[in-house]
């Protein structure tokens, strides 16, 4: 039976299936890991039209657009957002199959209440339609927020941040939405990026005191997590090509903190022998705090170096690495949990392949701390999509308790990104009821709608601690 | 349409199917790769409780039971039998898509007749009936092997062992199930290992003589060989995180020898091309005596350290690896056909991403001295469930003669195993029956039946020599 | 609902899939990537017989045969080509799944009209019946072409080749299909190989005067691109097991030549300093010209030695590869997209595990030059067959563009092979109908067979330059 186009039933196959979504989209949102600007969340300013909205910073459209041929000039360059807007619409067609494709769409029909199809042909009507309806209002981060449902988020944030508008978004009552910091100490740990010394000096301004040893740094960053920790903080980020593994001693690691701080860039090793060590100590102190380490492996970033010096990173430019992940990560993991030191782990996993790598290594390190104290994360960035996500539950159901997974995130910097998790839940339901379908799992509804439930918002709620 | 939970129709979804099961559930059962013990089967002692049976020694349970949270007491620790089966039983709803959720329920339904679904308000039940239903008797190992229709079984045995108990269950004529050695040399091989010394010394104390050489030590090897060959045995098996292929020649391997032997720990080049060389020395000598060489690659095993000293090996803590195979799986089968010294060989994949590498590596040393001479092996530990097993099907189908496939083995510890026959011959079945449905293959039941009985049976009997 | 054998709806499950395949069975076929000999068909020989069409070359089948046990005399031994025949045939129910089961079946039926069962029973009848009709001619390659539909197609030339045969074809205006060379400079880029500084002597042979350094090797090349220009030549071809990138200033370049002129074999890094310095000029030759860049990545060739020193290469003993492909492919493309040298680029990729990585990294170098300028070709080799084309077009659609994808190649040495893209087509409109019948694209029938057109024919019109 051929079914419309994104109607009730998109991603819901059965019965079962549909009464699990049915109880899904009831709970709210804990967006636990997202790239929104607390700046732009606390200012509140309402969008200027769809293409700030879709096309002023949204990576994935630009490369669907150069796929597509488009003119840079259309993409990241000054033409008028209107001439961009109809640039996208014409591509659109060809994205068959592309989650954009749905994003989109979805986006239209819940927040503007536009269900026809966007291309070339209808390209003008529909920015016209949503000119007019951004302009009545409803339309700023907040109220797009709540709209939303969201409950809690957690945003991307230095370790030397301020975090004010944090704080100036707690001091206001009347949103109903926490806003909770993230650690994400990326640049702490690129000891062999151009911008490391920099950010050292940030740091240093922040606390208005010199680091002039890797203890010290250890005791800053101690503090700072006591300060994000203050603001509601339960979560740290890390990205990482591959994850390092070099055990050093300590007189090394100074010596290399010294060499970097003279602006001496590392070799490979020592820069692995850094970062090991750093993320030890940090490992340790999130395990201290019950926060959750959420460790995103695997892209290769900036592939373009020409586009890189034109237009900068997080551009379109990042596709998926294949280094090997198995024995590092496992030895890593191995040496915090032999000092009791191993935080609840999130793994992400960029290059699919390495589904089943990721999803059989959380077995080797559970403990009664937490219900699946280690996750193997939602599908990410290029498996952000219908069979990727598939394939996430597959496998974590295989080699699992998917019943104990903490769901989706949107990882987004858009405001209108919400629908994502209306994407992931028709799919966990659709999954979820195909295994009733097919004889594997038994025909109770209230079982699934538990586990529905306890997927798109309870479990993270209870992982991150903030329900009990 | 929606079908009953694990009813008559399971994985069946089209008449092809149903008939071709129909003739495949009628095959007995061939087990050539398992981990039964045979001390344990000679004894033929009837187990205590279902604890017993499941929890005793299952390390597939104790990994789900920690990725529900369960602590350890429950698991692996002093807590009364019932208690474990308690908390196990309540981590059921969490286990949807876990090929364990469906071997339990098998088992209830196949072996106690039981079909309640298992989970925290049937547990007490279910434990009461089934206590009753083994006190009642049929339970030993030796009837659930007969009553599971298994005509033949291979177990897995060190070169160093006795194989006392095979000889004394072929003594036995009331025991109607032939119940075969392998030869798992793995700790002559592991030669880095710290048991290494030690276990040359209990070879030393079997034959009554040293070993003062790896000459010597093939010698000995050789001779096993044919005692095991005397008891029936047809298969080989070796287990490896990655495969060695590391050429030397003999005064470096004399060397190698002489050191270990001084409990000296051999590097990793060292230890691989004594591995190389012994693997070699052994293939050769399968070759001879047409047994078959199992390979079971790409482990990554005791990867936390806290719970290896407490608890040992082999108790939840290995997970995929993810090591390079192509290359130096080649190189190692090419030395061997190059000297016609390879013998039948049967590729087991562990990282499912391997599976199409594994699938055409076989296609390179095919010959006529049997159909499909090496094999790829079924769907293996983290790959034993429905998804892992249409994927080594399909692979296989796609590369290879599937027709030819010597299907599938429990490579289980317990006696309540042999569903998973019915669970991989359902499998197998449903992707038959879906290729004829979809039009890939004539609507010819006859040839469809040939090949489920030939794949569920008679091909593993005429691969390995039992039947002409 | 059970289909019929590759019924009329063979791949095609829904209305919206059927009505994409009748645009596109309608639309001619562009074989821009085979290995047809330009001889052959200028000389345009009927065949004997079905055993010379397909047991004469092709190792698809050979290695079928291997895996079911055939003598080798049966498959490129001196057996007489009727007994190669029905042994082949007794092979084919074992064969349940594998692509040459649809690829025989449709052969026998669009080009003999023959729709029984190939198997044991029915050998000796199709024997007969394809004779008389080979006998009644119809069956030269130049018929076979014509009658397919094919309109142009590439094959696949050494630089040193004379074209001849090309350029008589092109001057005969009875055949209407424009037969093209294809650059694939494989010999000259394998430096390190036995039969390097022969090619280096054919070539020299070829031009009549001596290759003493890299540069006149280089000028030398440019020479033949232009040569093959003339010709109609609009594609390059590369056979990588893995992609090299090690980057060398020319003086190493020139001396690693000069070596090898002198028959001195360089080492890894030489020969891999070597090729990138070669590839990268060839590169930015195809990219002034307009030309495509096709990179044929991943085989591991050649595994069994003895039966190479018996029947030499490509007779089936190749396999799938696992080198890493992701950093070294990104900084190669990279090296030419900066000094805007980067050409069309198409991937094709060996291993199915790096369809993503492949997928995701045609989107770092797409410009607004061509639309796709980089494209992730279709599912190759050992991925020709259902499984992979879908995983194949699920990847490209989830990751790029996929109504810009240019489609289907045969790559194959049969004049009998076009069926395959009538194979592609259908796995194409069905996965483009799925797409609608469940409710992931809008119903609209044109949009979906202007889709399939494209990719069927169009878009790889546009993108050769044939088509404006």
């Amino acid at each position: 039976m051929q079914k419309e186009f994104l109607g009730s039933a998109f991603l819901l196959d059965n019965e079962p299936a549909k009464a699990a979504y049915a109880a899904a989209e009831k709970m709210p949102i804990f967006d636990w890991h997202c790239h929104l600007s607390p700046k732009e969340i606390y200012e509140n300013a309402a969008p200027s039209d769809l293409a700030a909205l879709w096309l002023g910073g949204d990576h994935y459209k630009w490369r669907a657009m150069r796929s597509c041929g488009v003119p840079e000039r259309l993409i990241t360059g000054n033409a008028p957002g209107e001439e961009k807007f109809r640039a996208f619409a014409a591509c659109m067609p060809d994205l068959i199959g592309n989650p954009m494709y749905h994003w989109v769409h979805l986006e239209l029909r819940r927040y503007f209440g536009i269900d026809r199809i966007l291309n070339a042909d209808s390209a003008d009507a529909i920015w016209r339609d949503t000119c007019a309806t951004i302009a009545s209002g409803d339309f700023t981060p907040r109220a797009l927020i709540e709209r939303s449902g969201v409950t809690h988020l957690c945003t991307t944030d230095d370790p030397a941040d301020s975090l004010e508008y944090h704080q100036l978004i707690a001091r206001d009552p009347s949103f109903r939405c926490k806003v909770l910091p993230a650690f994400r100490p990326d640049k702490a740990l690129a000891v062999e990026a151009p911008g490391w010394p920099a950010w050292l000096m940030e740091m240093e301004a922040r606390i208005g005191a010199p680091i002039d040893s890797f203890a010290a740094l250890c005791d800053v960053l101690r503090e700072r997590i006591a300060f994000f920790a203050s603001l509601g903080c339960c979560a740290s980020d890390h990205g990482f090509a591959y994850v390092p593994y070099a055990p050093a001693d300590s007189d090394r690691v100074e010596a290399i903190f010294a060499a970097a701080r003279r602006c001496e860039t590392p070799d490979v090793l020592a820069a692995d022998q850094f970062r090991t060590a750093l993320l030890r100590f940090l490992a340790a102190e999130y395990a201290k705090r019950g926060w959750a380490m959420e460790l995103h492996i695997g892209p290769m970033r900036n592939n373009n170096t020409k586009m890189f010096r034109a237009i900068g990173p997080d551009t379109g430019y990042d596709s998926i690495g294949d280094w090997p992940v198995a024995l590092q990560l496992s030895r890593f993991l191995d040496s915090l949990a032999a000092e009791d030191a191993l935080p609840r782990t999130i793994l992400f996993c960029l290059n699919p392949r390495d589904n089943y790598v990721l999803g059989s290594m959380i077995g080797n390190f559970q403990t009664e701390e937490a219900e699946s104290k280690l996750q193997f994360g939602s599908a990410w960035w290029f498996n952000d999509n219908i069979d990727g996500m598939r394939a996430q539950l597959a496998a974590l159901a295989n080699l699992g308790a998917l019943g104990k997974f903490i769901g989706m995130v949107t990882d987004s910097r858009s405001f209108l990104s919400y629908p994502r998790h209306e994407y992931f839940r028709r799919i966990l339901c659709g999954f979820l009821g195909d295994l009733v379908a097919q004889g594997q799992y038994p025909d109770d509804p209230a079982a699934l709608q538990t586990l529905a439930e306890n997927i798109s918002y309870r479990n993270a709620m209870r992982y991150f601690g903030i329900e009990k």
